[in-house]
């Protein structure tokens, strides 16, 4: 299938890199042009512009942020005005439930397909095609852009035909992570000052209730301390977590839990932990508790 | 060997009965005489007093908390008063920090061991004999007793010599999965109120991510909304974290998280929760959110 | 002096009176024009457009919120188009930090003076010209306006040349009075579930330590519980608290009091809770503890 | 009247002093005498024992906390041995509803009076008398000591029959306060990182909305970033607020905030908190925000 792929990060690269590896024609687009030109011995094509990336039958976004995608997509030469009728825009990136609707109406009207398929994995499975795709939109589209979903990840799970329902579901899956770092964090603190050693205790947790890798691997980071080099940033971090909260906040439904993650997110971001996992939350309840600086 | 057991609630009486089928030789007592008949049949003695179950070498108390437990140990013909000298006291219930070093110093100057080892796993994992125990205690006391946690457990872990290391740890483990359920209960009322299906939410998060049995257990319980039968009361939930609390009060470390679960806790238990499993409150994120009444 | 004042709410109808009592020469603008007519009465010129309430030296707005603020503001024949070289608009209601910010830019580029002066007080205090004015902005233009606050309030706070400083105080001044209605409703609930009478206790706070009117208004809505008719409703309430999050956001600085007020708006608004005056929120609490449905 | 003083800490000194003022016979007992000795000076008679002090028609206690209290009140020569019959042991110290309980029922089976009556004000407020008595107990009880009470605070507030309702009022205004510094603390953090001086602010805050001594006196700790000497100390408020949530428990009415303030309180003395004034924890939202070491 040709298609375009707009946002190279450590994310997008790899999930590009992978669509090519499946016999799909890309074209790549990328603020910073070297990031593109990487994929270029890959095998893909380097547009110029955004518009150029929007000449197949659909083009992924994978931007960090609601104004970064906007700004790829809205204005002169942008996804809305250069996608032909039919054409399909995947979303996969982490964006507000709100651009989601707004994206929905606005490629609707355009004759265009707009398809939120957030990914959940860190870049270690992105490079292994190990994703998992969370789709929302028209079955129709959705269908066509199967093969590409096979191509970046191991499963898609198809959530209804409104395309803000994926992006619900992507927020509430990091906020369920960031979750587990808040307990991690909290538990560590208390049998680390009880005396127990933070890496045995781990072990126990790992190999019995807890042994999900999501425990394996955030765990591993706060007994270790170890919050450079980022797979994920606390920025990023704290933007899911504002995003699952402006969802609740439009919904009314209140989210404590996720309050608190938001007050650990701006402290950690209070003291310069930009360039950190966010993860580095975790430490923050030992923090509190006088075992850290 | 001949071992005594205190306390046959759903689970003493599960674990009391493994200890039989391993061919030890288990006298029981239990408040409510009726549920020690019950074990006759599986092959166990049947002792009239706390002071008849305290002849061997070791006796297991499984009382549902701190009060019940120095009911049979402290006082005239109580474990304290009967158990042999080198003989060991197996604390296999979640008891309080601050109990467990009292313990430790009466036994010690009782010249008796004191071994603090509570379990982690639900009434059908104690049937199964696939409990985990976090063991701490002297180490010789440790091995003498490790046939009986072979008999009742899938792994031992030992965490160190301060019997209280286990409680902590022990404490610790609920405080995460009460975390556990607490996530699930805001995401599941956010996606829902956003129009997604709890169920197939469920799906998705157990078969990517969260793939561990206790995103499963508390995850279906809260999709089915589905508190009775309870496997763990909330009373007893409640406990837990209030002890997880103390021992972090009493260490100076903060706990948040652990003090929302708490005042879920009592929600649940001023709106006649007494009797419903403790994961009923992963529901009340769905309350407040207007979603049940 | 020649005013306009856009905005006849309930706040908005008893400044502008105030300001034609003090013999000021004010046209009206509302877009209910129903409202503005009332005003006729007591001296005001009706105004048809936002146009025509911007020929004088200075207009006040008093918008619910920032989208009605801009709405007002922007496009043709907005505040900003219409008003004149060197004058001055005054935005007395709570709106956003974000907002001032871009305010203050727009209206310099335009040669006109951004003044923020939020107000403090409930309509009584407007009625009888007894608000506190927190204002903020350019030293000449501030001086210009004085006679205005001087018309509608008892005294005026004069908070810097940043105008945006007043909006954040303003937003922190509510944070601090919703915190006030936290603080009682759990204290209320905690003594009336203990046998204590609510009004009595009530009694003993005011007299003592809590003698101020906030204290004693808003304990009064709570130990009567009638929230109704509002004096300043749950949704004004939720976005003020929002509001105060955000610029907590944009300054890295966690508020877990106010992370906790959020979620009980959400809650009540979740709950029918449109119409009732954001002390509503001081019977969550009670609710909490199955106090009251 | 003839009556006895136990414990001449900062305020029990300053209560004992006005009842010998007021032309009462006092008899005083300190744990370290010499704090006896100093009331010597002022007209007391200076007792070995604490049976001594319990000769008289009343004793007050004012002891830091329950096991204080429990030291000086059973056992051999304790109050209850010593009391005569139909006196009254009057407990003016901020002690859990669980232990006034006890006593109350303890001192009715010996023949004698408990009368709760904890009091509101800092030691400059007990020195000049102006302290709040919040009393409750048995009405002739009451009545018999209320001279008492007219010697050492400027009003006596009388809660009912039952002497625990005392002491869940006073623990609920020491949580108001404590809710005050909290509150007082995110504001400040707030403002002051976006450019508002404290002290303006504090005086804009205590001269409209807030103008309680309370906000003065602690606004004024917090503005100043001066939490040294203590009027009452950190660990004294982390005591009361943990009773707060202990009578809470009880009852089962949840408190976030309170659990918030619990939080603090645990923080501040894992960093060495335990000789700062207890609205140090006001500090901690400033910390949290990176303005404070």
């Amino acid at each position: 299938m040709k298609v375009g792929f707009i946002g190279l990060g450590q994310m997008g690269s790899a999930m590009a890199t992978n669509l090519i590896k499946a016999g799909h024609d890309v074209t790549v687009y990328n603020r910073s042009r070297d990031k593109a030109e990487a994929l270029a011995a890959e095998g893909a094509m380097v547009a110029e512009t955004v518009a150029e990336a929007c000449g197949g039958e659909a083009v992924f976004t994978m931007l960090a942020h609601d104004d970064a995608l906007s700004a790829v997509v809205h204005g002169d030469g942008g996804v809305l005005a250069s996608l032909g009728k039919g054409a399909v825009h995947i979303s996969a990136s982490t964006i507000s439930v709100a651009m989601s609707e707004r994206l929905t109406r606005e490629h609707a009207a355009a004759g265009q397909h707009f398809v939120a398929a957030p990914v959940f994995g860190r870049p270690e499975a992105a490079a292994a095609a190990k994703l998992f795709v969370a789709a929302a939109g028209a079955p129709d589209a959705i269908q066509t852009v199967t093969p590409l979903f096979d191509a970046i990840g191991q499963r898609t799970f198809v959530l209804g035909e409104e395309p803000k329902a994926a992006n619900l579901v992507k927020l509430s899956g990091n906020f369920l992570i960031a979750s587990v770092i808040e307990s991690l964090g909290e538990a560590m603190a208390l049998v680390e000052k009880g005396g127990v050693d933070r890496h045995a205790y781990l072990d126990l947790l790992t190999s019995t209730l807890f042994n999900a890798p999501v425990y394996k691997t955030y765990g591993g980071l706060i007994a270790d301390r170890k919050f450079k080099p980022a797979g994920f940033t606390a920025p990023l971090g704290q933007k899911d977590i504002r995003l699952a909260l402006a969802a609740g906040e439009a919904l009314n439904v209140p989210l404590p839990l996720a309050s608190l993650l938001r007050d650990r997110f701006l402290n950690l971001l209070a003291h310069g932990g930009e360039e950190l996992d966010w993860s580095a939350i975790g430490a923050l309840a030992a923090k509190d508790a006088g075992l850290v600086e």
